[in-house]
């Protein structure tokens, strides 16, 4: 089985998309199942233009219902079903977006051929809000104009290798193989000898994880729940020059976003949802490497691909 | 002062936008006044790949609540505002759409920094909606699955052009210039004189007219409506041997908004609505073109610019 952990930035626009740069959106691909994080108008299009197939997508995050981060939802919900979609889709928001997406629905005199299981996020903690074989997924308040959250995604410990050459030597049963990989010691139920797991089998491949931080003011809390993720996208609307403006509007400066990556001691920092005011980013980019080196300024139709040698 | 009769089309998709083609828009620039009709996901992007200047729209006209035709609005509302819009802007539409985009403004907890007026279309007749010093604005019902309306935008009469020649010749005092424009005699009030406004003016420019109609079933009665429009935007969703399908949904055909052309008598037939099912448009072309010779396949971002010279 593919083992994918592949994040793909459609938008990395704020508040007025422009020719260049999408309004937020992502997917996240976790061995071929896709969860779509925020949905700004046009998505449909950066998801076709990033050749994603639309109808692996299992699980949509909205972060908040500002316009940059929702508008394109309900056209894609739309072509979901024009495309002959059948099989479910939740969609976990702030309150708000069950109405919006009815009354739209309603409106047109149609409504989804699929079942939408819409999940409202009220919590003021970090909570568990998915969890499937391979992943759980929590999401946890930013802080912004409205209520807004964050999600981490991390995949759970994964299962030993069985070591074929050892296994084979030493006439170990097919059966004891779950076990093992899962790290249970083997007793032979004939000769009643312990097999130590670690002797049969190797090390599990590496659980990745991945933390959606926008939009947010700088929340020097949020340390404790995205420590040490592989991969940490944050905004990064402002420089720090502008950090009143950042300080008002409740968003976050580069250098925030990297102050808060080397404290929580992430792998890699992603900075997005730029403001349009800056001709160039390289300031950005410099800001936050200055704090934290391991930076990427990213664009629209970025793709960050993790696998063992990432490790 | 400016003569523009400009109309631009921002898209020519139908219900799934493609890689191709945005979902429907258009501007219609009558001198330098823009009016933004229907409003797909991707206006504000396609607005400004055609370098329309946004903020001289002063109406927007939804024909009716399907998302192709107005899911732009509320990125483009917002948009608006985070460019300092104060001017008012007008939208007509059927009704629904103002609590939609007041339920979204709420919950993004923001509202417009400008006036916004909605106006109903409810009427089952032909009606005038808007009235200006240049045009004349009217609306009327379209059949499809939802209430669903055309426009007609229909320049008033101009004014005739003095003859300097002649007036200098006659000494002609200015005052009278107002009154021989708007075709009236002119009597001299020393001699007594009267002069024709036929021999001091020379005609005034054509007055052009352009009708919408997206989307709709066939309907003979709209020939007396768009009779002799110079152009005339019709939707063509179907090749006519997919007439069944027309009809359950509601659309046209080519054939059929092309008979309609010709019945009306119109200068020029836009087709546009394309189903995506179509690998190419050629046949739909030739099936119009079969029954009403000047036909155009419309693309996203042609321009249709009349004067004079067209008439």
């Amino acid at each position: 089985m593919s083992l994918t952990f592949e994040l793909t930035i459609l938008g990395t626009g704020s508040a007025t998309p422009t020719l260049r740069r999408n309004p937020s959106a992502q997917v996240l691909n976790v061995r071929e199942k896709l969860y779509l994080i925020d949905c700004g108008e046009g998505t449909q299009i950066a998801l076709r233009k990033n050749k994603i197939k639309f109808q692996s997508i299992e699980c949509v995050f909205i972060s908040h219902l500002h316009g940059d981060h929702y508008l394109g939802l309900q056209g894609l919900l739309s072509t979901f079903g024009l495309l002959g979609r059948q099989k479910e889709l939740h969609i976990y928001s702030p309150p708000g977006l069950e109405k919006i997406t009815q009354l739209q629905f309603e409106l047109s005199g149609s409504k989804a051929t699929y079942p939408i299981h819409f999940h409202e996020l009220t919590m003021d903690v970090h909570e568990n809000i998915v969890e499937n074989d391979h992943l759980n997924i929590t999401a946890f308040p930013l802080k912004h104009r409205v209520p807004t959250y964050g999600f981490l995604f991390k995949e759970k410990k994964k299962l030993r290798h069985i070591n074929g050459r050892v296994t084979k030597e030493l006439s170990i049963p097919h059966y004891a193989f779950d076990k093992l990989k899962k790290g249970e010691d083997f007793i032979h139920p004939e000769s009643g000898e312990l097999f130590s797991y670690k002797a049969l089998t190797l090390p599990a491949d590496p659980s990745f994880s991945y933390a959606y931080c926008s939009d947010t003011a700088y929340m020097q809390k949020l340390k404790s729940i995205i420590k040490g993720v592989d991969l940490l996208y944050h905004e990064s609307t402002f420089l720090h020059k502008d950090v009143i403006l950042a300080r008002k509007t409740k968003h976050s400066t580069a250098q925030q976003a990297a102050t808060l990556a080397k404290e929580a001691e992430v792998k890699k920092l992603l900075l997005g949802h730029y403001s349009s005011r800056y001709p160039s980013l390289k300031l950005l980019l410099e800001e936050a490497k200055s704090i934290f080196d391991n930076t990427i300024l990213t664009d629209d139709g970025d793709v960050f691909s993790l696998s063992k040698s990432d490790i």
